[in-house]
């Protein structure tokens, strides 16, 4: 074993070598010139449930030009805790650019030379108190009232997000995609535009994602609210003149942080190593384990500049997706006529393969859907969908040039 | 897709039926007479941190006949929300016999005709409330003060839940045990029996188990605690003379519960059926899927017979346990030279067999040591252990008296 554990070690550590390489990048990266943030306003949106949400903004970004026919465009639909900075960097100086860089820019995968690609943030998107981020959900306030929503702002899903960047495309004068392309809550996304607007989507990349949300996942993702709930400070969602509930929801983060991970990422990072030297966890429960601490510092940063309640409306809106509304798996994706390439993640356990991609490639190919499939490798589970894309980059750009 | 997922689902369903058929049982099952639960004291016990506990008590039953040689006892350890109760009914009418009565009782793979099969609760065991368990932790009165412990209560370890089991064995003259038989948990206990007493110890048998708490399970362990410490009743861990952190601690459960399963489990049991027919998901926060509606329940009903300190407490053992201590894996296993059989479960989240299991294997080989190892194949993940370890029934046999 010892053998076979250095190598699988040494395999690890330059998977996350590359991982460190992806997202760190280098000053010769992707999109070429800075990438400015704009804001895309409706005066109201219907929801797929029936109400009316007034003056909906979203903030987005693009990359590369628009040509004068208007069919060379790419949307990039994002994650769960995502946003729309897909690509590139707003200012020269900018620790990083943006999630999938690698696989979007001049010449790269996502051939920014070439498409028009876009990307914007979500309804209820997680990230509300980002600088970059624009978005409308129960953090925002209630034109009627004066006053954020909190739980009086609609239930919305999938559908609507992608509803509402429909609205956003058609005020660009694009009313068809080249593609559509997402990761995990943005595979559901891009899954949701091929199977509800066929005849607006040439073809679809599911990347860590799947066509429903199954009863495990939804199981999941009941265990990631609950934290919040369980905060004082959340008060039922009304909590926008008070102290807001950071430490459930740093405890709903730690869990989809590590939840989006797999044991080989961890095992290799932290090992048993104690967070602090002198502090041995078995002499006290204030001493932690190494990867305890980087958990709870990895949620603390992200609950800065996020909302609770938008946590809790990503929740809902996950758990009730099924394509295209059902009722039946089969029904959803009746529409979805179009190309697809799924790339799942080996270790995923939010979308496991053998559950949320192998089903849906069958049923897909036997309605005569023309169906890629490749796995993603690597030691982060789910996130090697963010992570190591760029393996299948050469897969990316013929499927998206054929 | 269709046939196999529907091959796949009567595969589902058959191991559901035989899972109902463990857990319930019939009549003509397990041991013969009725389980007597009894108590063992130890007037003081001394931690391997150093502390002491007066007035330690811990329950135990046990099935079959100590020999005049006391040479054929086995010891059953049990999982983290377990008991003693491994096999037979307190009475006659008891509705469910013990966890392991499928493979524990006359003429079955652990046989009580022949062996004398002996389990207690551990220290800390997390089911004070319910009325055949004894165990003294946080929950108990610290004789000192005349008040429960709290956190006043010593941290305590795998090791120590060992120390205890050896001083109860010593109590009934027995300076040897045939084997220890234990399940996840239980098996930590088994292995740290094996590597820690090897002097005392013929065969180990540790089931969706592993021999150290890997950085991946640290994290989940941490996660899995959060919920108490975020209920504002937990306040710090006094809470004996208020209302107790219940929600606290049935999210903690509801983690616990749906991590030691899997989705062929939950897809096939629940699919996306809503709790209440005419209560959309989508339509409110106070409606769901039923899985949730499930989850919910079973936790709940752990809870009401539960304490959430010992939680805790359970949650630290299991964090700081390695083999004998180490400090490396290697180290700590190398006193474990007896036959060694592994059964992990296929589809565990807990102790991925890829990890916990097969690296383990490899060091005991290489030192010498004769392992077998099989798999627990089933729907339930982790539970397959549990649940279908009779399907190993004859291998467990032949381990037990080759």
């Amino acid at each position: 074993m010892a053998i076979d554990k250095a190598g699988h070690r040494a395999g690890i550590l330059l998977a996350i070598a590359a991982v460190l390489a992806t997202t760190v990048g280098s000053r010769s990266e992707a999109y070429d010139g800075l990438v400015e943030k704009k804001v895309f306003s409706m005066p109201a949106y219907s929801t797929v449930g029936g109400e009316t949400i007034k003056n909906v903004q979203i903030g987005w970004e693009s990359y590369g030009q628009l040509n004068e026919a208007k069919d060379n465009a790419i949307l990039i639909t994002h994650f769960f805790s995502g946003t729309s900075h897909a690509a590139g960097r707003y200012r020269a100086d900018d620790a990083r650019p943006g999630y999938w860089d690698a696989i979007i820019g001049a010449d790269k995968p996502i051939d920014t030379d070439r498409f028009f690609v876009l990307s914007s943030d979500t309804l209820v998107n997680l990230n509300v108190h980002a600088p970059m981020v624009t978005t409308t959900g129960p953090a925002s306030i209630d034109p009627t009232t004066g006053e954020p929503y909190g739980l009086d702002f609609p239930i919305v899903g999938i559908r609507d997000f992608v509803n509402v960047q429909k609205a956003l495309l058609e005020s660009l004068g694009i009313d068809r995609l080249h593609a559509v392309v997402g990761a995990s809550m943005g595979a559901l996304q891009a899954i949701e535009w091929g199977a509800g607007y066929p005849d607006m989507v040439d073809r679809v990349v599911a990347v860590i994602g799947g066509a429903e949300a199954d009863a495990f996942l939804i199981g999941w993702l009941n265990l990631w609210a609950a934290p919040i709930r369980l905060d004082p400070n959340w008060n039922g969602g009304d909590y926008y003149d008070g102290p807001a509930p950071t430490a459930g929801l740093t405890e709903a983060l730690k869990l989809v942080t590590l939840q989006a991970r797999a044991w080989p990422w961890a095992v290799d990072t932290f090992g048993r190593t104690w967070a602090v030297e002198d502090r041995n966890p078995a002499a006290s429960f204030d001493n932690y384990y190494e990867v305890e601490a980087w958990l709870t510092a990895a949620a603390s940063a992200r609950a800065a500049v996020s909302d609770a309640n938008h946590f809790l409306y990503l929740v809902k809106a996950n758990q009730t997706f099924i394509a295209n509304g059902g009722p039946t798996l089969a029904d959803g994706l009746r529409g979805m006529t179009m190309p697809v390439l799924l790339l799942p993640a080996v270790g995923d356990l939010i979308f496991f393969p053998e559950l949320a991609t192998a089903p849906m490639a069958e049923m897909l190919e036997a309605q005569g859907t023309a169906v890629t499939v490749a796995d993603v490798d690597g030691p982060l589970g789910h996130l090697n969908g963010i992570a190591f894309t760029g393996a299948h980059g050469d897969l990316i750009r013929r499927f998206l040039t054929e």
